[in-house]
């Protein structure tokens, strides 16, 4: 905890972390901007999986993951969906380059054999007990799709965020076998000088910060 | 959303977002590892800050930005904070450069006329009805926490990110003012090149990704 002479060395640390250049730190949080426009430059299926293989790297409660993502590229489906938006989300969302629809699996304590075979008592425990499933589901996506984000930045696009549209009604539409609950939709795309609005303000450390 | 030769010519985009380098995108996802020891090097309070000040600007519904963090540096603190953690979370937590407990502030509807001034009716609506009031707080907080996670990694250090905790027992001896509700427990430092565990698989494309 602290910097003693008597401290044994330090062992070199592992390739990361290292602290990102200003760059870096600029595209992923001080200079970034929820777009609400894009450039009329295509997002490749690719470039959406490169996304994805990057935020499914960040850490989740016992390694749960039960963020799930549905990726709305067709005319007809990009429809569908904005017809259960809010009127001044319709429009943007139709024209996006690409479109996330974020979602966590109730039902994702039948993977925990695969990403939590320590636990060895959890599948049965979930499987009997809903409250804490739905809440550990809830939690962790939301938490998943805070990694999202910064991967949509990290990997050179813009992000559209949006909490404006009826989940149930989407969920029926593109999830009717259930399982999965909608709760984000995000455009991406290249942005231009005119995709921004003025930034709102950030609160002051001393409503948001305690140290004991 | 294609490219036709038609198309506008379009703006060149604002610094940022470019693809990240390689070694940036290993420091915050591909790489980077929850770390559960750390070298004896301190993390000083500006450099705490720091973190903040990066995770901050990361988007949140309306701007509402909920989240709280108490940082947790003395050691009376933190022999208070570790007697409400799981067992396995003790030593690690007491040993920890630095040490932040993120919560979600239940009243943050009254920074609402700061954060979100364009939406003059929400303020009344929040205070008069609690479930959706809660529901803002709990789900942005926990997309925050994914934001403050990879600000960590930004900043050059190593999380290590714990739900094993009584959350009410801390809410009780830190918050005993109400109104703030921790969630999760980051431990924060330099790691060492023992600090690492096995990494635990993710999930396949065909169990998390939809296309439509």
């Amino acid at each position: 905890m602290t910097n003693t002479a008597e401290a044994e060395p330090v062992a070199d640390p592992l390739p990361g972390p290292r602290r990102l250049d200003d760059d870096a730190l600029a595209t992923l949080f001080t200079n970034a901007r929820t777009a609400n426009t894009f450039a009329d430059i295509a997002v490749s299926d690719a470039e959406l999986r490169e996304i994805w293989d990057l935020a499914k790297w960040a850490p989740t409660s016992a390694n749960f993951q039960p963020m799930r993502t549905l990726f709305v590229q067709s005319r007809d489906a990009r429809e569908r969906l904005v017809e259960h938006m809010s009127e001044g989300n319709k429009a943007k969302t139709l024209a996006a380059p690409a479109v996330a629809v974020l979602a966590h699996d109730r039902g994702f304590h039948e993977h925990l054999p695969v990403t939590t075979p320590h636990l060895t008592g959890l599948p049965e425990f979930f499987a009997q007990n809903e409250a804490p499933r739905l809440d550990a589901a809830r939690n962790n996506g939301w938490l998943q799709a805070g990694y999202f984000v910064l991967a949509v930045r990290a990997a050179g696009f813009a992000a559209g965020p949006m909490g404006g549209f009826d989940s149930a009604a989407i969920d029926a539409e593109f999830f009717p076998e259930g399982g999965w609950s909608s709760f984000l939709v995000v455009n991406i795309g290249h942005p231009t000088v005119d995709s921004y609005r003025g930034r709102l303000p950030r609160l002051e450390h001393e409503n948001v910060l305690r140290w004991a």
